[in-house]
């Protein structure tokens, strides 16, 4: 072992301390350990293990399909009939349902979703998604040129993060944060090599985003780092904030102002169920500001098939619109998206078929029109009727109404006791929390810790897109725990 | 405008020079023109501009569909009814595939593709391609937990170089690559801010990979590199090299002499079709080295859905097996791949049917056995037999003999008349080449200098994965097309 220059009962050469500090600066999950268990307790569950709860209810995550809402049966008709081009000329599938198919394979090379496409995506359903943009937005025109599709809207993100953050200068790039935020977009920036600057929702005011706080973390991180780029999340996750028309132009002013690159994630553009509220995406608010801001504002608008009345996480199709950005930078982004090959074709499909729904008329109208209104009026009940006053009346928590998004996000008001606790335990208080709810209640939320809050505060987040029944479970069991809880640790 | 801090007539704020230096530096590709003029060329034909050929054939790109292959009706069986599950009680889809969907859909959260999975993949399905793994390698053992899938084996490539190459010490990490390879890896490593060592395959010995030339270009460049990382391509892409047993011991003595990270792209193993040629993976023969380099070597191997008899480049579903990995820096290779929150289901799924065929004895067997020894027959006789014949029977073209993979790389001996004119346009020689190729015969090549190679050599790659009546097509246009060209520059 000599010859080999190996010494015997050396492992392997590379040691954490020699992997990439970029790589190392990453500050891991706190899910993880949290999912693991719940999937621990459902084998025991099956094992025939004795619990309290007869199964594990998990309202962490975001996706619909997970917590038993059913997929569009028009997209998934198309999509199978796509994979299986023999549906297309089978009399099981309504009329539409085959054409669209078809209209698909047309455009793929091949005709088959297992060929690679364009870099950027496939030209016909980058149009579609322009003339989509546009008919949302009222006119102000978009150009498939800017759109750029991906295997989901986190690398779209992931890739937009590259082009701006860089370990050139003395200081990191640093990208202006939400807190809270779900975790794989901090995750990102970190891996980059980039700084967080976290600026703090106004919890009191529903999680609303405030200019003046911008402008604070702004002076307070200038000197550690070099802000490149606003990131904000609107509606918000895991907030359910959605901003006003005003509010988005304050901060449209604000990035003008310090020039930053505004990163818009729209994802949720379609859960909305507030009354009287409604989305209005960046790009048409920039449009209608007029220049010289709407001409020289950067802006990088996400989508995805991943939220909304979609819910195609597994199917990983995002894209993002590249607004006033200089033709010399699209040719870099363009290399930063051609080193993936290209994106998973039957998300490109899907986001075609997100934007291009079955009409009045067509075979498939009828059911699809039926299904959407279901699950518009599971949100719109259930966050804003019942989990709002159920919650408000458990004593210690709080929660702010929400108006769109996918989430709550309860203030825990934790006894003194509790947190000493988790602190003698080596835990955030509201992980420590969310573990013995799982253990005992059978109910798997995510810990505020995880998002990112003001220091001294706790929260839990659960999805509210979730079946009545289920969520008036998670509602019950919670309560129950709750009460136990505050009586063992106040 | 001053509030702004803008100057009117200055559209944007980021300009290239204030992009990452990093994503400056990769090189773009040269294919980029050739495909949207081949597109266009395409468009031209079906408006009736008159040409001397009536189609363009595109044996540019490495994916069979495009080519006209067909997809498997297996799988696309099984994923169409995992995709719209009625389709499992209907009588229309052989018993044996809606089993298997059933089962397939049983390990999906909320029994959805549409769910998100966990983040290295389907629990499920990373034990099956660990039991596969083993079958392949005669017994080697192979664990789930060292297995991450991805949405294609590209991003699980670009995963393992992002835990490799930072850039805090004073000279760059670099990563030795074949010469040639295709174009995305270089793309990859540059975009981290690496350097590509290039090493170069023998052509004249059928592009085999000599341990000489790797210490040749250690040695030339030590000095402006830290070199971390070995790159190898087996069977090779674009060479059609297959390396045997004795040069992989070699490559992997060099590798723990050096201490070099191992990476084995190994996903044209299916793509065997030299006679007496057997693929033997890195990881089979780094276990039967015995220790103390069996436990030593770092090794990230990679395998797709997009090569091979399976074909599905546009599913992007790929895996890396991690061998020898310290599990402290494991840890942080689980957090890169976390960024992307978690691989497309569908291609997931493809993974698993492409390591569990139906068995003698399902109804899907005859169908799918009598598919496969098609496409392998199509492959062996056209490379073997015509395609090299009537190459190298071309004046001013030489083909070394291929034993594995999807490409041919024949050399064009230009005469100089040629290769001057070529640089008063400002072209590569070959890209020149493949330029006119396309206006004047129809065909769409790769040209060699989009993939690395010997200074004064010029090649062209094609995909000989393609019906024979295709190939015999392209081989006819491209021997007219050579004379013509001959003629006119020699």
């Amino acid at each position: 072992s000599k010859r080999t220059g190996y010494c015997e009962n050396r492992m392997s050469f590379l040691s954490v301390r020699e992997i990439s500090p970029k790589v190392r600066s990453i500050n891991p999950t706190e899910l993880e350990p949290l999912v693991k268990r719940a999937a621990q307790i459902k084998t025991e569950l099956t094992q025939g293990v004795r619990k309290s709860y007869k199964d594990v209810i998990d309202v962490c995550w975001g996706d619909p399909h997970r917590g038993g809402v059913k997929p569009l049966t028009f997209v998934r008709q198309v999509l199978a009939a796509c994979m299986y081009p023999q549906l297309i000329h089978s009399d099981k599938l309504p009329v539409d349902v085959r054409r669209r198919a078809q209209r698909l394979l047309d455009v793929c090379d091949g005709e088959s979703v297992g060929s690679y496409t364009a870099t950027a995506g496939i030209p016909y359903i980058r149009s579609n998604l322009a003339r989509f943009i546009s008919r949302r937005d009222g006119g102000v025109p978009s150009s498939p040129e800017n759109i750029f599709l991906s295997s989901g809207s986190q690398i779209s993100l992931t890739h937009v993060l590259k082009l701006l953050i860089h370990n050139q200068a003395s200081l990191p790039i640093g990208v202006l944060t939400p807190m809270s935020t779900y975790s794989t977009f901090k995750m990102a920036v970190e891996g980059l090599g980039g700084a967080v600057i976290p600026y703090y929702l106004e919890e009191e005011r529903g999680w609303e985003l405030r200019v003046e706080e911008l402008r604070r973390v702004l002076r307070e991180f200038k000197d550690v780092c070099n802000p490149v780029a606003l990131y904000v999340i609107n509606p918000g996750n895991p907030t359910g904030h959605v901003q006003s028309r005003t509010s988005i132009e304050e901060v449209i002013r604000f990035a003008a102002e310090e020039r930053l690159f505004l990163m818009a994630d729209e994802v949720y553009q379609d859960s909305i169920f507030g009354e009287d509220t409604e989305f209005v995406s960046y790009k048409k608010v920039l449009s209608e500001m007029g220049p010289p801001l709407s001409h020289q504002v950067e802006l990088a608008s996400f989508h995805s098939v991943s939220k909304g009345f979609m819910g195609e996480c597994g199917l990983r199709g995002g894209y993002v619109e590249l607004v006033n950005l200089d033709p010399e930078v699209k040719k870099y982004i363009y290399n930063i998206f051609l080193t993936d090959s290209s994106p998973a074709v039957t998300g490109q499909l899907a986001l075609d078929l997100m934007v291009n729904p079955p009409r009045p008329g067509d075979p498939s109208y009828p059911v699809y029109a039926q299904v959407r209104p279901i699950k518009i009026i599971l949100w719109k009940l259930m966050p804003q009727r019942n989990i709002l006053e159920v919650l408000n009346n458990i004593p210690g928590i709080s929660c702010q109404p929400i108006t769109g998004g996918a989430f709550i996000l309860p203030r825990l008001h934790l006894p003194q006791g509790a947190v000493r606790k988790a602190e003698e335990l080596g835990m955030q208080p509201d992980l420590w929390y969310c573990k013995l709810l799982l253990e005992e209640a059978g109910v798997c939320v995510g810990p505020g810790c995880e998002y990112g809050q003001k220091e001294g505060t706790y929260h839990i987040r659960l999805r509210v897109l979730t079946p009545v029944d289920t969520m008036e479970e998670v509602l019950r069991r919670l309560k129950n725990f709750h009460l136990n809880f505050l009586k063992e640790f106040s």
